[in-house]
């Protein structure tokens, strides 16, 4: 089943909803909930006062998660933005849907990284399987606000990719020319950044009243707080965490009308919303007591914040240290919108709903990978950093294993216990070794 | 005054000491303290129990602490090894005395850095003073264990440079070919490493037995935990912070021999005894919950352990947060030892002694230097990375500066507040500029 086929199979399959036409009718008699994802770019894990931070205030986000569940081991499926957000939007981590770098605006297929790009291609693959395009069949009214940055040719676009709508900068705002985008219209170049965190959360907001009456997803990859670092007037320096902690704190507020506007309109205990982060930390920002930051191998690159929302669904203030992967919001939002997942080709995610009630890990191993590289695993309290000639970080020593870590006790990575674990590091090579065979074989190239 | 003035006028200074002499007969009359200088190797803050570590067992260090001083923000004066080695030496930090950067073995002169190199000449320049050429004329028998890594050429060895004696690698463990030498002469080829730490305690203790009677300078800059690590028999698998904590726990077993010595000896209440590290850790150890490692402007790199000893003295248990620097060994030591400082010269070092007796810090600021670049400084709790165009780390976003962050409260030096609070940066640069006009001008030339 290909991907035309399996999104014609789940619309018919989706049987009673009103395909293509969405109405408000149809949620009378519906009642799967709208699903609303919510993700920083560059946002470290120490940077929410849940999460310990002292500098950032984050009152909204504070509040979500008592209300609902934390998850204190949750990762990026990578330690940089296109494939971190490929692994979102395919359920699968980048080394298999073949993003396995940034996508740069498309002038500049010659920067640094144009052989990487090059092999795959300028956008996510048009043979992968979008969130959106799995839930619009499905009758979910569908919108992107953000940053897409899955390519910024027509044809990848976020309304070419399930979206009824997009309204955002379709890559990262340090990359030139800083356009905004309606659907596929550019409608303001350079963009005024300061103003961007309100414009999206009116865009936003409206997308939401106006799907009120029949579910929807929201996807919502925030700008910041990747540099440069912008907030508007009511926000800028009024953090104790500088201009970083001003765009934070502005897209706190954000996520708080969000939430505002889910209760005022009596659709919260009708809406999952979950918010995290892309990646690591990069200039600045806390990674949370782990070792390194973005683009790291080490955790700091991969350990992002996982806060989930569900009245009455999710039991309130629940703490989960079971590890969990942002490709797991795949396979859980669909099976939330009653479909199906894509049967010819593996899916990465586990459905989050059982750590989210307090259960344990659906994940054998928690992987790391690095452009097309696996280096690294995790199992219960090991990590593993295989042997290979690539990065593990770009800090001069490039420790380049194999090392083996306690990351519980030793969340810094700086004790390689491996003379003293020989047979844990095996095994966890050996399971590396297995999940590899699932993977694409030859170059993972772009697939159109 | 130049050097050799310098060390003809100290000698003839000392007065009633018989210089040349320097026989046990000295000491009768003599209550200067010996000086004891260990340094470890790339080791991190938290890698010592005393410093937080729950992997690496150091009682040794642990007792030496509890009985007298710890320094809890205790700097290196560079986050590399010869230039950190040459501010011990000379009591200057490395932009002054020009060792900018680390030498390799002399064979190796076409290394990436040969353009610094090559700059700075092959060794400590012999127009600066060394501790053991400020110490030996006051009649301090001197002694170099260890590695020197402050040049490797004959004229630039230990024994060149005010030491009776030098046992132990010239430069890193890692470098090719690794050699060990005895004053000048090559004793073995390669090392065999595994023994060294046995090796070096062995030297130590019979020096200190040998001198027992007069006053004497023990410097010893150990090999690891720099890598390759090695560890003895009886130390391999042992600790549960891996191999990198075995040869931690074989150095501190090595530091713990000397204080008994010292004690056995009777001489404990007349030595000064001081433990650090050259730079923060490398591929493994624990930068204690600060940002980066080696190599970093941020605090990873510089920040080490200080713990100093002197039963009798000092308080026991005292535990100070002023601020430090390693360059401040060379004013202790000298005044310890009745001499004067060279008049001829800056010395960027203080006097401890008031810091170690729970005085306030006497460095109006502390200097963070990478290469011929002055690129941060630290005055209280703030510290300022000025723009630079050069590495403040290897990672990838070199964040480059204007950057102001408050190190008590945020150690990982996340949250940059040079928007809050542009007066105090502007007040470190200007202190930085005065600081720059007391440097030598032109490029930091090898001045032999």
């Amino acid at each position: 089943m290909n991907r035309r086929d399996f999104i014609r199979n789940t619309a018919v399959g989706a049987g009673a909803l009103a395909v293509g036409g969405y109405s408000g009718s149809v949620r009378s008699s519906d009642d799967r909930p709208n699903i609303v994802i919510i993700m920083a770019d560059d946002l470290g894990l120490g940077d929410l006062s849940c999460f310990g931070s002292t500098y950032i205030k984050t009152p909204n986000l504070d509040a979500m998660a008592a209300g609902g569940v934390k998850l204190t081991n949750f990762y990026s499926c990578a330690p940089v933005c296109s494939p971190s957000r490929s692994g979102v939007m395919t359920g699968q981590y980048p080394i298999r849907n073949g993003v396995i770098t940034n996508f740069g605006p498309s002038r500049q297929l010659y920067s640094p990284f144009a052989p990487l790009v090059n092999k795959m291609g300028h956008g996510l693959s048009l043979s992968e399987i979008t969130l959106a395009e799995a839930l619009k069949p499905l009758g979910y009214a569908t919108a992107c606000v953000g940053k897409w940055h899955l390519g910024d040719y027509k044809r990848y676009l976020p309304t070419n990719r399930g979206f009824d709508q997009y309204f955002g900068i379709p890559y990262s705002n340090d990359m030139e020319p800083v356009v905004l985008l309606r659907d596929e219209e550019v409608i303001e170049r350079p963009v005024d950044q300061d103003t961007l965190t309100q414009r999206y959360t009116r865009e936003a907001l409206e997308f939401i009243e106006k799907n009120q009456n029949q579910p929807f997803l929201l996807y919502y990859p925030q700008t910041f707080p990747h540099v440069p670092l912008h907030a508007s007037g009511e926000f800028r320096d009024k953090s104790a965490g500088g201009r970083y902690g001003d765009t934070i704190e502005e897209l706190e507020w954000s996520v708080g009308q969000i939430l505002e506007s889910l209760d005022r309109l009596g659709i919260a205990e009708n809406t999952f919303v979950f918010f995290t982060s892309d990646n690591g930390p990069w200039y600045q920002g806390s990674p949370g007591g782990h070792r390194d930051r973005k683009m790291s191998v080490f955790e700091g690159g991969f350990r992002v914040p996982g806060i989930a929302r569900w009245p009455g669904v999710l039991q309130e203030g629940l703490v989960s240290d079971a590890p969990a992967v942002n490709v797991d919001l795949f396979p859980t939002s669909v099976k939330l919108a009653g479909g199906t997942l894509p049967q010819d080709r593996v899916i990465d995610g586990q459905d989050l709903m059982p750590v989210l009630k307090g259960g344990a890990t659906a994940h054998e191993a928690i992987y790391y990978c690095y452009h097309d590289n696996l280096q690294a695993v995790r199992k219960g309290k090991w990590k593993y950093h295989r042997r290979h000639k690539h990065w593990t970080t770009h800090t001069p020593e490039r420790p380049r294993g194999p090392m083996l870590f306690n990351i519980i006790d030793d969340s810094e990575e700086s004790y390689d216990l491996i003379n003293l674990y020989p047979d844990k590091a095996a095994e966890l090579e050996g399971i590396m070794k297995e999940w590899e065979k699932t993977l694409p074989k030859g170059p993972r190239r772009f697939r159109i």
